[in-house]
């Protein structure tokens, strides 16, 4: 304990006299044990939450904090619930916007949204918790989710487990990029689809912008580091492909002038860009993508090497920076569990979107799809498919709690009322400085408004504003336009 | 060349018609080699930049983009010389705002200035460069520097070296946090100098917030998680424990509500907190900071382990997030120069901030003072020495070139004028929520003003903001500020 002595001459400088309370200090000396042996609940049964009580809440534990998760705990009441939320980072991403963060047009933060501004119980409530941990398996059987703490960086943690009892349980843990199996995908190309993705893409692009100013280097490496490859037409592809062409056309040509010349970007897709959209805007995004210097490629990947791509054809791409957007498949989480699954491999869900060999087990979002008993199709892996189920399932726990169904096997034979229905409200792209495409027919057979341009491209901008969930990232997200706007973008690495 | 082939079977679906213009095409075709071989350019010569010519504009080349550097290349005439820039970063840090960066006060972005900003002329004029990498050596006798470029975090980039000639060279590269040789520091602590030192204290505190929450954890355990221990009671190490205590206060206590009580600040200090600053200041920053829950503990570090800290009387201090600020000592790169050093093994330099031994050379900043045969003191590591000294030799040189002395050994019996003089005007450090100190006395002993308080506060905001380089961060900081106190700080872990 000769730790506490420390304190007793605490800060104080002899000169100063300030009197040091002794409630200060007895505060200060009930804080520390000097243990330096391992430390003994580590190696101990594993921590968590076990059962709740009948007359305690009943306890909705949601894995995952993407669209699906986080419109879900938004809708849920927490004077119904205690909510429990378990996903390896704390904050939803606006998804939409982040192919904008990679040039610096808005700033990482901007399209980050703290879980518990989301949810506020979350952090508060006495029964509700956060956890900053990946879910490993779910036992049915006892109600439980297995989950281990997340460590990432630090050396001093060990990751340690949990075990966490659930009364209703929301599988919402998203789906992960894939990749085809394509060997290299994962050790060169970037994904876009977390906050660490496009700050990865940043550095790596202010990296080789720097690189390639150095004088000596052969013209060939100056045109390998600075060209930009995307393999992927959907509207993440497109829209970074987009972003980085008008970065390059306003903000290289101005502030690298040296290499402004030797930087292109070139968009692979094997079969057609932005396929869900009307033709009429298709050939839209093609021509204005092609005019602001974005070469469209058509062809398959056969393999990723550090330094240049093999396409099926034979030939080669060499590349200093490699975005890697073609769609999602199931985690290996998603793999693992031992429950039905839908055509594609997706936790099979039910018109109520519950799971329905077990009880008290719901999937939402890209990691659930529709049975194929139900009749009716996968739906895609959207935001807006995700939001929409957040939305209903918040509703339908909220009713099995009011009509006394709340707590594990208390809703076994419960009338749950209408089912999920799904109704597509349209398609958002943008394609560039002041341009996008916006298509709000219901599917890509039915009639209704689409539009391309100017008129698109406010709109897209004023509804990604308005969707953006809170007021604070709304005004940010609004600055960061305003200062891009008048100052350009910022080139900083950091 | 199969790649080309590609190309034509571009981007054009076959039902879109936007036709493919062959100039496209050619553009396209002239891009890359297939070359797969190891690049013979990165064994062969050291590329980089040779002398100038006579009648070609002189080249300053400056090392370090910190206050130093950043004020020079502001004040540098581009008309005048080519301006060549050699940093590790390719921003300058304003550091009196980066302690507030790691609670969320501020954004990083919003303390980082890109150096095409403070002098644009270095990313658009022919001559001028900024390279991203570390200066090795510098050979004073063919007038040229030695570089290797930076490649961190990237696989496929092997770095490169560089040569780079000089007519006049400016070495302010800065100095580096001590240690004092303790063990363990540079394993467990983390500095606080740049912005990636404060994006890391801020995800390990996030962390560490998230991982105390989980239920079965011991309370030691979690005292010791939350327990934030800073090591330095200069400006910077009680501005930091300042916010740290404000964020606790406010963001902790409303959105961590389950581990509020746990978390604490301990400011470990050897001698005097605040020893620059008038004792009436000193004694109010004392008095605040213990009010709002910082501990402060009179005492010597001797060794840093993982999880706690050990003083020289034998006590440890376990520790959850351990910041180290104990001032700055000369960098490895400083020792490694064969050049006169001034006292405490900085660059010494004359009255004119010539290192006087050799042609050309100039030292300004952290790593620079005045040699013991001028009879001045060696001046303290601050911003405001080092931004004026950039000023003074901006001006300098310019008065050199302009007078003909701007190539390589053209200035050698030159009358320089006025030697450099610094004068103090005064110190300033915030204490937490609306107080500050505010110090404006040219020394210890002198008479003058001095502040604390919310008045010193409010001053401290303004002067900072007016310091600012740009005006897009002036702007940024004054909103992150206005979000701060409307929205609270932001919490994402990104």
């Amino acid at each position: 304990m000769f730790w506490y002595r420390n304190l007793i001459k605490l800060s104080t400088s002899t000169k100063s006299k300030i009197p040091i309370t002794k409630n200060l200090l007895q505060a200060s000396l009930s804080h520390f044990s000097t243990a330096n042996q391992p430390p003994a609940w580590a190696q101990a049964q594993p921590s968590g939450l076990g059962p709740t009580k009948p007359h305690d809440k009943p306890r909705v534990v949601v894995l995952g904090s993407g669209w699906a998760g986080c419109r879900l705990m938004k809708g849920l009441d927490p004077k119904l619930y205690d909510i429990v939320c378990v996903s390896p980072r704390n904050h939803m991403v606006f998804t939409p916007l982040l192919a904008s963060t990679c040039v610096g047009t808005l700033e990482f933060r901007s399209v980050a949204e703290p879980i518990a501004r989301i949810q506020p119980s979350i952090s508060s409530a006495p029964g509700s918790y956060f956890f900053l941990a990946n879910s490993t398996a779910v036992d049915t059987e006892n109600h439980e989710v297995h989950c281990e703490t997340v460590t990432d960086g630090t050396d001093t943690l060990d990751p340690w487990k949990l075990k966490i009892s659930y009364d209703k349980l929301v599988i919402a843990s998203g789906a992960q990029a894939s990749t085809f199996g394509i060997h290299g995908v994962k050790e060169h190309a970037i994904f876009l689809r977390e906050v660490h993705h496009a700050q990865e893409i940043r550095r790596k692009l202010l990296l080789n912008l720097m690189l390639s100013d150095v004088p000596g280097l052969p013209e060939e490496e100056k045109r390998r580091l600075l060209h930009c490859v995307v393999v992927g037409g959907g509207p993440t592809g497109v829209e970074f492909s987009g972003e980085l062409s008008d970065f390059i056309r306003r903000d290289v040509h101005e502030r690298y002038t040296h290499v402004k010349d030797y930087i292109h970007v070139t968009l692979i897709e094997a079969n057609e860009i932005l396929s869900s959209f009307d033709d009429r805007l298709r050939r839209y995004a093609i021509k204005h993508l092609t005019k602001s210097g974005v070469r469209l490629v058509r062809g398959i990947v056969k393999d990723v090497k550090p330094e240049n791509l093999v396409l099926t054809d034979g030939s080669e791409v060499p590349y200093g920076l490699l975005v890697w957007s073609t769609g999602v498949g199931p985690s290996p989480f998603v793999n693992s569990l031992g429950l039905p699954k839908s055509p594609g491999g997706r936790i099979g869900v039910d018109e109520w979107l519950r799971v329905p060999t077990v009880q008290d087990v719901f999937s939402i979002g890209d990691c659930s799809g529709f049975l194929e008993s139900t009749g009716k199709p996968v739906l895609p892996a959207l935001a807006q498919v995700a939001e929409r189920q957040g939305k209903y399932l918040a509703n339908l726990l909220n009713k099995i709690c009011k009509d006394g169904g709340g707590h594990a096997n208390g809703a076994k034979d419960m009338n749950l009322g209408d089912p999920f229905e799904y109704k597509h409200l349209g398609s958002m792209a943008t394609v560039g400085r002041f341009k996008a495409l916006v298509d709000l027919r219901q599917s890509k057979e039915a009639k209704g408004i689409s539009l391309a341009g100017f008129v698109s491209w406010f709109i897209w901008r004023s509804a990604y504003l308005t969707r953006v969930v809170s007021w604070r990232n709304r005004f940010y997200v609004a600055i960061n336009w305003l200062t891009t706007f008048v100052f350009g973008r910022d080139i900083s690495r950091i």
